[in-house]
């Protein structure tokens, strides 16, 4: 199992991206790693394993290029390089931290996408307050979505669901402005009745208001509304965090009280953390692409990294293409 | 003034419905109140107030009940005699705290779209962390909107916040998936260059991440978005408030820092609490119709009639359709 890993992108980078790699190499078994980006940055934070390696580059893809250009243009950037491990067979799937858009362009133009997918779906777990969480897709990978890809995306999220995070038939939810059938808009209202024909187990229209509660193990949405809905999880909460803390500030009893309360409080936001879930799949491609979160440490590093190779081992890529194959076979049957 | 009032709808109705509108017939200088529902209900909460009378009906349009087709069929309803008041000039406005749908149906059936607007948008004040609070539209009274109905949503937005909420040149924001011009869906790009030529002051594109920081005084949407925008935020806050609930019921410590923080923690609550903020205008109607929220006390009812008599004094229904026909004018000139 070979994975490429852009040593360069991400808040923490390479530091974080190095020390989750090496405890990855350490533990996995079978596991060979190619880091990408500048040896002379990377090598101070190697240990010395011998399957980790070095693909140097001093070209990097920042937060502030402009993505489909930055890939076109930066051909020796430590993301477009990790790209390419993947597309010319030396790597089986590959990770960043970096520019979320840039490694979407990069998954498309350079890793390309999977037979029988139309668009790729960028995929995140977000927290539920059961601990369980649910995956979204798409949250921004296609704004312009159309009834057949959020079909796609249904099957898609299924799968992963069922095989890499081990939920048996994983409740499938379309995110809408009421539960009832026949609610939402034009895009819904289709991918409604194309859902409900689909090899998975479709629980129907959820709401927004229920996401955070476990709703659905898998909710789908067009790249729209799905980036705004996760901005909104966010912001919210980061909004309610910011304001709580200015309470517990405002006066001398609040003030004990915080500090009372001070770990168990710690605990309810690494609880809403999702960089704990693992990082953003990039799904549709013709390998695993992993996003992960741009301040990860090392820890959401290696979950990204045992995210990817988890789907490396259990063949989800040819798993959803054969099943979406099956599906058009079916349909042109019909 | 003269509001028409349905007193059957929302979940304390018609006590909080009833006591609301004493207190705005008590306080508010030249108004007049029909309050539409069940003469032996509405009664035991009326306090000989010459300046409120009862319209009575025993129909009821229910929370359960199909929006259009109650709407078409209960023509009897207190909703629909409520928006009749309206239509037939014997009310300047009117509020429900009932059934959103089919008061968003009365609203364009009965009392009728105002000059100049295409589709109406429903419209509540959010809460910010300063206090302040924006006033967001569409949040789902047209899920499938188009450019032009996104241009109208601001010109209305930015007219009802300057004269109603008394802001200075508000600033006028487009919900976009990033903040750079260009961003967007078909929708939002196209919606992105008829904004610019507005007689707003158009702050560009907003990100959901920071709504509740103030980041805009009116944020622009279709209603699709919008009401997924707001379910998220309803939901991300019910389940951290209950998260947290259950950090502070977990031990001894805890729970006496909930003890000592319990009054402030409260404060905080109410802070997000948007019914403080009035009900949710349903605008582009020939007059102003409110949409309580559903579970309004007696406090929010009356904030919802305060919020329609400052609607009806600055004539803000005409103010609005005086400048869409301006800026219709200047398009057929150029």
């Amino acid at each position: 199992m070979k994975l490429a890993i852009d040593a360069m992108g991400g808040d923490n980078a390479p530091e974080a991206i190095v020390k989750g790699a090496v405890q990855a190499a350490d533990t996995i078994d079978g596991l060979e790693i190619t880091l990408v980006g500048d040896e002379a940055q990377i090598k101070p934070f190697l240990t010395g394993q011998s399957n980790v390696s070095i693909l140097h580059t001093t070209e990097v893809i920042t937060a502030d290029d402009e993505p489909v250009r930055a890939v076109r243009r930066k051909k020796q950037s430590s993301m477009v390089l990790t790209a390419t491990e993947v597309k010319e067979g030396r790597a089986d799937g590959c990770i960043s931290a970096g520019n979320t858009g840039a490694l979407m362009s990069a998954g498309l133009f350079v890793v390309g996408r999977m037979k029988g997918v139309d668009r790729p779906a960028l995929s995140p777990t977000l927290p539920t307050s059961d601990g369980k969480g649910f995956l979204m897709l798409d949250v921004g990978a296609n704004v312009d979505a159309k009834p057949d890809h959020l079909l796609q995306y249904a099957v898609i999220g299924s799968i992963y669901a069922e095989n890499v995070r081990n939920i048996k038939q994983p409740r499938v939810g379309l995110l809408n402005v009421g539960t009832e059938d026949g609610k939402g808009s034009d895009l819904t209202k289709k991918a409604f009745d194309l859902m409900k024909e689909a090899p998975i187990n479709f629980v129907g229209n959820v709401e927004a208001r229920d996401l955070l509660e476990g709703v659905a193990d898998v909710v789908v949405t067009d790249g729209f509304t799905g980036n705004v809905t996760l901005k909104t999880i966010e912001g919210t909460a980061m909004t309610m965090f910011s304001m709580m803390k200015q309470t517990f500030m405002s006066n001398f009893k609040t003030k004990i009280a915080a500090g009372l309360a001070k770990n168990d409080l710690r605990k309810l936001k690494a609880q809403l953390d999702y960089s704990e879930y693992g990082g953003a799949g990039l799904f549709g491609l013709a390998a695993p692409v992993i996003k992960a979160h741009g301040s990860s440490n090392d820890r959401a590093v290696l979950n990204a990294i045992r995210q990817a190779c988890h789907m490396i081992e259990l063949d989800v890529t040819n798993t959803i293409s054969a099943t979406l194959s099956e599906m058009h076979k079916e349909e042109d049957e019909s």
